[in-house]
């Protein structure tokens, strides 16, 4: 009994990385990930008009109660911090006011306190000496607890309790909504003056100066400024020292050409200087006048900097300013999310080297409140590009914080009125996150948290699938698949939908077990092989050795894509045969539609890696990652097609700058060569057992961490040797060699032509001696 | 066409009071209504706790997208107020930043306005010579416009629109979540030092002085005063000219003696002092402190009038203080909804005339942003209460916003989780509340606005409906039916719900039918018709003539009490036969269950009403209403026993207080009287045939006002001659005399054994010669 304690506790401690011991903020589940979520979702910006979702935002119940029953052997004095109006009742009697401090006699006690917040989550945080809010606390939004004409309550046993909500605010003075992410100042590696006219539009001359400010453009006497930060970034852009009166415009690009094209740019900011105080005309505020700055003792002000209230993903700012605008320093605040780098791979191959940290600082970037899916734009949560974001953040830093809020804020709340952000697949991709959350974290507390919103988004897909109990588009549905360069049929039945519905089935029938729904798991677990068993006979063309893409009206469409069969490969939908099969006729055939996003790119890879291909999937990563980098790139983009030149490489949506340079799910190396190459994957939840089976790819050597809920899991390999840096898990490590491996523990087992399999003990290290295919 | 549209105007105008010609601010329909009601749910204290309801709290869609197609024919500039941050799309291309001022040139233009707020609902007014906002724009809370890869939106046939919301709020300048209620300073009719102990809780002494602040109670040093304000009133406590330090503990009372039980009253404030600085205790508030306070020329500051945050419902104030705080004069801002006394009634019964005021000022208080139940606690909008506030109100002020507000609010938003109340009976009551708004107004505009969240709430009801196609309480469900002084059963199918069942359904055909859509309003009335069919084979027993209270497992059960038996009568559930039976069995029936709360009084007499019984009604208005005037009431009860005494009145939920004094249902004879005596009710929608068949119930004559949706209605009536004053509709007078009656107009038609019709021709008046039975 008391060893179960504490194995709960440490399970507790290692997903959260918080003190168990720490009271921490509470809420409904969901709640302060959706009205943040909120604040992030709109702040994308298009020349300089706001640019919210199109879909349906939900916000927070506005009054929640929480509750709990405490045991105190001794008197205990709490504190309560709240956001919001509140009241709280002590064994049901409701106490004056809103009390910062309760003292609480010896005893059993039942807590209630009910918090009205309509602007951001209602938020509690209560800290006694055992007493601490945090998890194990209940929560509702509707307590039903009425009293009748003689003052008796009623029953209350229709009242739904959630487990509350919580993260890592742990400080009373800091509350949920208070929540910034950090910021620190960088400089431009380079300031150029910019000689043209600026109503015409196009540079006349640019001469590079890299120093000072105020240089006069030569036919207007607008001074015109080329700011470089070096790479790609995202921040707030900071002005010191303004004075006089005037007219200042930003033009923001993720590239030179961007910033340049003032007509044509996405982001833009225009400042009206006035005396010195400024007005943003998009957010139409104003800031301090100088008067309400702080001055020296001689009464002359501090010189201030002024901060634009908006933040832009930038490398080039121009700035374009009337002369009578005087400013000192340009400078940006970069704004960024804490993460621990924890995952990392080195090999011999420089060029990969470059792929994995330029993936790394994609990731870097996009990973904020949320995992997003650019930082130009869209700035939104995307169920589609976050599934991967939380993939290649198991092998980086293992934010796990970061994957509950995205997860939270992109289903929302009841009604389901459409599918996640829209799109049909998104929808899937939904769940299937929700499953690869638990095989990486082992967190079924949160599963269990989430479930019922997993029941009725199911509830809602099910509602919508026609005679075959297959999913196709209805109105309002957007079947997305990919951006291709080429037709993609999105009517009747899709192979790849039905694919991800499938596996969407199977995430439900684990998540009930998990949450001890036993007969909703069976429905699902049966409504989930039943469509299973239905794939072949529906889309398997056999002269084609394929899935096609999709049936309409029943009948087979001529189309053969990548995409069903490359994803009915890794989640086993196809019979060994019939995975070789594909592999050649669709996977390797180059007659078949092209992938050109590094969304796509991820999972064609991925199938590719589960077919053995990794010498193959290598030299892709080096041509297609590589060639980005010798385009010039800092951070991985939104699609890529070597084929395009020059500024075409900008452009997508139509407009000339419209692709985003630093996109999510640009970065899929990192998660490639942590799981394929490294070799590391959980097999049970929390990697309680894990799999290491490396593979150099054709590299020489390699080596590299991959973060578990407990620590790293490390790898070093050469042709010769592997080293392993076991977890606290149970793990297996799997050599192919030409003759028989030798341990420095463990038995060797062999387990199939060349193959062998080695034992790794909790937190053991192995080296591995072996030949290398 | 053009009479059509003439037609249309017209009944605009007079639903709103509004000139079509102004442009007003506009949200999603009920929005604002959540986010008010939401504000005014939340004001109830108790003993100085924040008191929230138990139900469901929903909230505002914070994020929508206004939209309509304008044409111009000439050039015109817009103004452009919003409460939110937004997006301007002219034609589809977004506008810089957030435009206060547009320019339209002549032509067909594409208006697409998207706003976010967290804090309050999304709001936009927008004023040109012709582009007004309000009624006419559509608005969606997800637009479901996506775009392709190449730039292009997709089709957004999926977007659900509503017709935008809207009130009477057409300043740019005071935007809807600026509203409040007005003030006006009251003072109190009495100022009473009182002089006791005030630890041991009870008076010692009490002197009455009348004049003076400041005098000492006799054993603790402590001021001790009692405002008297003379009647029920309802606002916010002023202190003025407060200086020094010490508490001041403040105790409400609509009665002298619950003012100063301290221990038991239900309201009270407690306020610190410090150096004339002012903290209310409870919201934890403080006051400015004096040095932002004006001051005069010599620098003196001005006297200042602190007044309390929350309001209160009182006639007595009990204030404790300590004598180290010094203040001048008390008074109070009576807080109010400005509403236009519309109907009027006058007798030559004083008694009877005072009834009639004391229920209008009853309804004058409990009518506010919503119709609440009672001033002092609750303070909520319950639907039970609601529907007879309507009722009332349409025979007083005919403020059809305040009840379009309150039906917003009662329905909250999907997923509906619980009845509305969580009380079964006041789900039906919402839905015939509905029914009686389209008959009294004819603002079937309202009704399709509204209908989509009808037909989730009867999903709901018909969710929860046991084999027989009853309703039955299930866990969660309050079954309330009256707070009565004996044993109400409320397991099994009741009669009564069943009856408010069949009504709602009824209720949910017509609508459906109003709102285009005939395969529902088949179905619902295919439903009604077969519970209907259902009443008297499962309720009625034949012995006792009477429909039984309720059938556990499908047998009757012995007890019939009135509810059911009351409302057969008057939704004319029962052949004539049956309805004379039960006028003997249960409503004259001495031995069956009385009804002790004005609430089914209400009902009680109106269904003897309905059988003639005007008389026998005045008889019971009289000594009820009467009685609780003879008790000292200057607002009618929640709940009058004659059988109590002296303090006996003021007690309820075991709570020596707990009865609020100022109950809405306490006003139904303003009601009765309208309606069966002044005899005045619609026949068609918004009285566009209406009927007047006054009865004089024993009196020697009366006068009075009925207010339409266009005008008034009136009657002046002794036992010789009847004047009606008509309205916009045709009417119908009916007329009971001994001999054939004379008209100053029109035919006199006889309908029946001296029974009499006179038609009334638009805005005619008609007198008539008669001679009363």
């Amino acid at each position: 009994m008391t060893r179960a304690i504490f194995i709960l506790v440490l399970s507790v401690l290692s997903i959260s990385g918080i003190s168990a011991a720490k009271a921490r903020w509470m809420w409904y589940p969901g709640d302060y990930e959706l009205w943040l979520g909120n604040q992030m979702n709109n702040r994308r910006t298009e020349r300089g008009a706001f640019f919210p979702p199109f879909w349906k935002m939900d916000s927070h119940y506005v009054l929640v109660e929480f509750s709990r029953q405490v045991t105190l052997t001794q008197p205990e004095e709490l504190s309560i911090a709240v956001e919001g109006r509140f009241n709280l009742k002590l064994n049901g009697k409701l106490q004056f006011g809103m009390p910062r401090k309760l003292v609480l006699p010896a005893g059993t006690h039942q807590l209630n306190i009910k918090v009205w917040n309509q602007s951001s989550p209602p938020a509690l945080y209560i800290d006694g000496p055992t007493v601490k809010s945090g998890p194990g606390w209940k929560v509702t939004f509707e307590d039903k607890e009425w009293i009748d004409e003689s003052g008796k309550a009623s029953d209350t046993s229709a009242t739904i309790y959630r487990s509350a909500g919580s993260g890592s605010f742990a400080d009373p003075a800091n509350p949920p909504s208070c929540y910034r992410l950090e910021t620190e100042v960088w400089k431009p590696v380079k300031r150029e003056t910019i000689t043209r006219d600026t109503e015409a539009g196009k540079p006349v001359q640019a001469e590079s100066l890299n120093t000072g400010a105020g240089s006069r453009g030569r036919s207007t006497g607008k001074v015109q400024l080329l700011l470089d930060f070096g790479k790609e970034t995202f921040g707030y852009l900071q002005l010191h020292d303004v004075t006089g009166n005037g007219q200042v415009q930003l033009f923001y690009g993720e590239s030179r050409e961007e910033a340049l094209d003032t007509a044509f740019c996405e982001t833009l900011d225009r400042l009206t200087v006035s005396n010195g105080q400024i007005t943003d005309e998009a957010l139409q505020l104003t800031s301090a006048p100088a008067a309400h700055r702080p001055t020296h003792s001689d009464g002359s002000t501090v010189s201030s900097t002024y901060t634009l209230a908006n933040s832009k993903a930038f490398r080039y700012v121009y700035l374009i300013s009337d002369p009578s605008v005087n400013f000192g320093a340009i400078d940006m605040l970069y704004e960024y999310k804490p993460v621990t780098q924890r995952g990392s791979f080195r090999s011999n191959d420089e060029e990969l080297n470059r792929i994995w940290e330029v993936g790394e600082y994609t990731m870097r970037l996009t990973t904020r409140e949320f995992f997003i899916d650019g930082i130009k734009r869209d700035r939104w949560t995307w169920s589609g590009d976050a599934i991967q974001s939380y993939l290649m953040n198991y092998y980086l830093y293992f934010d796990t914080e970061t994957v509950r809020n995205t997860i939270w804020l992109l289903r929302g709340k009841d009604p389901v009125t459409s599918h996640t952000n829209t799109i049909m697949d998104y929808t899937f991709y939904w769940f299937i996150s929700i499953y690869d959350y638990y095989l990486y974290t082992g967190d079924a507390g949160f599963i269990r948290q989430v479930y019922p919103l997993m029941q009725s988004m199911m509830e809602y897909v099910l509602g919508r699938t026609n005679v075959n109990g297959m999913v196709e588009g209805m109105t309002g549905d957007w079947v997305f698949v990919d951006w291709a360069d080429g037709y993609l049929d999105k009517k009747g039945e899709l192979a790849y939908e039905q694919v991800l519905f499938a596996r969407s089935l199977e995430t439900m029938a684990k998540c009930a077990e998990l949450s001890n729904d036993r007969e909703s798991s069976r429905i699902y677990r049966q409504k989930a092989r039943q469509l299973i068993g239905q794939l072949e006979p529906a889309f398997w063309d056999k002269d084609r050795q394929a899935l096609v893409h999709n049936r309409i009206g029943g009948q087979q469409q001529p189309a053969v894509t990548r995409y069903a069969n490359m994803f009915a490969i890794f989640y086993d939908y196809l019979p060994e045969t019939k995975k070789s099969q594909v592999k050649t006729s669709v996977l390797l055939n180059d007659s078949i539609l092209k992938i050109t996003t590094p969304y796509m790119r991820f999972y064609e890879l991925e199938a590719l890696c589960a077919l053995g291909e990794h010498r193959r999937v290598m030299q892709e990563i080096k041509a297609y990652w590589g060639g980005m980098l010798r385009e010039g790139a800092t951070t991985f983009w939104e699609k890529y097609n070597p084929g395009d030149n020059g500024v075409q490489h900008l452009a997508m949506y139509g407009r000339p700058y419209g692709k985003s340079l630093c996109h999510a799910w640009g970065a899929s190396p990192v998660y490639l060569l942590g799981k394929y190459y490294l070799g590391i994957q959980p097999l049970k939840p929390g990697y309680s057992e894990y799999l290491v089976k490396p593979n150099l790819g054709g590299l020489k050597w390699m080596e590299g961490q991959v973060p578990t809920p407990d620590g790293n899991i490390g790898v070093k390999m050469d042709e010769r040797t592997i080293g392993v840096t076991g977890g606290s898990g149970t793990g297996w490590l799997e050599v192919e060699s030409r003759t028989q491996p030798k341990s420095s523990s463990g038995i060797v087992e062999k387990i199939g032509e060349m193959r062998y399999r080695i034992k790794i003990e909790r937190n053991a290290s192995v080296t591995v001696s072996y030949k290398a295919k």
